[in-house]
């Protein structure tokens, strides 16, 4: 096949060769990228930037091949082709590569694909889950990316993003709290606040948003959110030990038979009481826990004071939301009514 | 804890029980979710309608109990809050629930959970692979339902999710040849399109779209890319079977050892020629394949003509880019580059 002949015999002036050409847009795509990733949670960061290539896993820079950014220089020169500058076009240049390298972190995982770019898979190094939600990190970024120029879409796309960010994190955290023997119930609240308040937070925002709330309004409305979904992590768990399975459609004592670190068994873990540390020698082995194990460890959780921890917490944390939705000066019917709902999440309701 | 009290003694009026403010944001969200979701691939639809609990395993609506929508009745309370109708928050309430929902669908995976809502969880009914792409395309609908309204952003994130969703849809389509002995060229192709062609034609609309090209600049530009990823997907094909490990990164044969069902291989097996039948036998096997027999498997593939089907699918798709591409009407040097680039991804730039 010819090469495009577009003005002639002559090839048009100041063709750059396809090396310099990708070089350019890998460059230029990777200080969008560079500082992007550095919004990413840092759980999500490091197999972003093993994955990319500059860092090997432990965080160190390296020099890897990363991809060979055909996608971005394509996004580029097809600016260029309609008569707009390069420049115009470099967030959705970057979006393009995320989600170029979202799909090839999923994909290694799917396929089973050991090696990516002559080095070990993200997920032979990190572990399959992490690699799933790395490349979910990637995907949101990509959106965050692209919609960060458009004042309209970019306040909502930003809340939500970021909540998907932390969403992630939260899951990050709680897989690698089950590694771990020292999780402490502060922590563990944390990675509950991204794993269950984020999106919690970040739909009242969204409503705010959208109703035309002012920023105080916002931030109030998403502090509800957020510790509503904490409270309603920690009954949750709870139901998780205690729940009756006709109401939450798990098997009895469902949370204790895959030995999760749930927050009541993380409070009772780290209570220092003989019950804790008899707990503590159950949950380290490795054998199916029997029924009457089962029974046995919810007892032991309670008797170390996690099931009571958990409960005042809730507490604790639904009265702060209530305390920031009313700091929201919200009309009325709507506040008693989110003000119901969040009772009814945290099994106040009867 | 007592109800919040915003109006002195007595409740504002009209306040709604919280079931029947559930039951309405559910309502609400659902008539944006059912045509959002109608507007997925076949291949998640199917599987976002069961997890949904609109369907069951075979696409047969039933009604089981979805999601309570707590988080929808946040944003459209949020939004009622501070003063709008509920209806100004109705995208975000959609975009909220699908983000959740994503978020089980890739939890139920990485916990091993095998119940979701009294039901089996979709990766146990789908597989483990389907339902992490059907989790990545709730999360890009999300933000193509989140953004849908906004004009500025909205065009881009339009044609950035709807390539997303086609990368995922094709690689989903990837998954089930693997399963299947009668995968015939031509959908291999049409997979290859998705997987491969969607988000290059993605870049290439990005770009024009950004540059403030016509829409036939857009259109046009957006087809080079989709034929160039074709292209492109079939020299991929013919490296992972006769690639130098030098230059591919993966061991020699490397497509040949996990019997992946490249294009070059559909080709053969559909050829009709004996040897074509031999490699079928061997691709029917479920012990690995020694060296002789990869050796072997690539005679057979080659004899069958599948390597000469591949490379001449190469040029047709190739040549079918460049046409796109003059037709679009790009400026020279830009165009030139495109030009270089596309031989460069073909391999057809030595």
């Amino acid at each position: 096949m010819q090469p495009l002949e577009l003005s002639g015999v002559h090839p048009p002036v100041g063709v750059r060769p396809t090396r310099e050409v990708l070089a350019r847009s890998r460059e230029a795509v990777e200080a969008v990228l560079r500082p992007a990733a550095e919004t990413l949670p840092a759980s999500m960061r490091r197999i972003a930037g093993y994955h990319f290539g500059w860092w090997d896993e432990h965080g160190r820079p390296i020099t890897a091949a990363g991809g060979k950014a055909i996608r971005p220089a394509l996004v580029l020169l097809s600016a260029e082709a309609v008569g707009a500058a390069a420049g115009t076009a470099l967030r959705p240049a970057a979006a393009v590569e995320l989600a170029h390298e979202f799909s090839l972190l999923h994909d290694d995982v799917m396929d089973g694909d050991r090696t990516r770019r002559h080095r070990p898979a993200a997920w032979t190094v990190f572990g399959v889950s992490p690699a799933i939600l790395a490349g979910d990190a990637l995907l949101t970024l990509a959106f965050d990316v692209l919609t960060a120029g458009d004042r309209a879409a970019a306040e909502a796309a930003k809340i939500f993003s970021a909540a998907v960010q932390q969403l992630l994190d939260g899951q990050s955290a709680d897989l690698a709290f089950e590694e771990r023997d020292d999780v402490d119930p502060v922590e563990c609240l944390a990675m509950a606040a991204g794993k269950t308040g984020a999106l919690l937070g970040c739909a009242c925002a969204l409503g705010a948003l959208a109703g035309g709330g002012s920023p105080e309004q916002i931030d109030r409305l998403a502090a509800f959110g957020r510790d509503l979904g904490l409270a309603f992590q920690l009954v949750d768990d709870l139901l998780g030990i205690w729940g009756d399975p006709e109401t939450t459609g798990k098997p009895v004592h469902s949370d204790l038979r895959s030995r999760k670190k749930s927050l009541p068994v993380v409070a009772a873990l780290a209570s220092g009481t003989p019950a804790g540390d008899e707990l503590a020698v159950l949950y380290r082995g490795e054998a199916p826990l029997a029924e009457a194990d089962l029974a046995r460890v919810a007892e032991l959780v309670e008797a170390a004071g996690g099931r009571a921890w958990s409960q005042a917490k809730a507490d604790e944390m639904l009265a702060q939301a209530t305390c920031h939705l009313r700091s929201a000066d919200p009309c009325p019917r709507p506040a008693a009514e989110l003000d119901a709902l969040a009772r009814l999440v945290t099994r106040r309701d009867r």
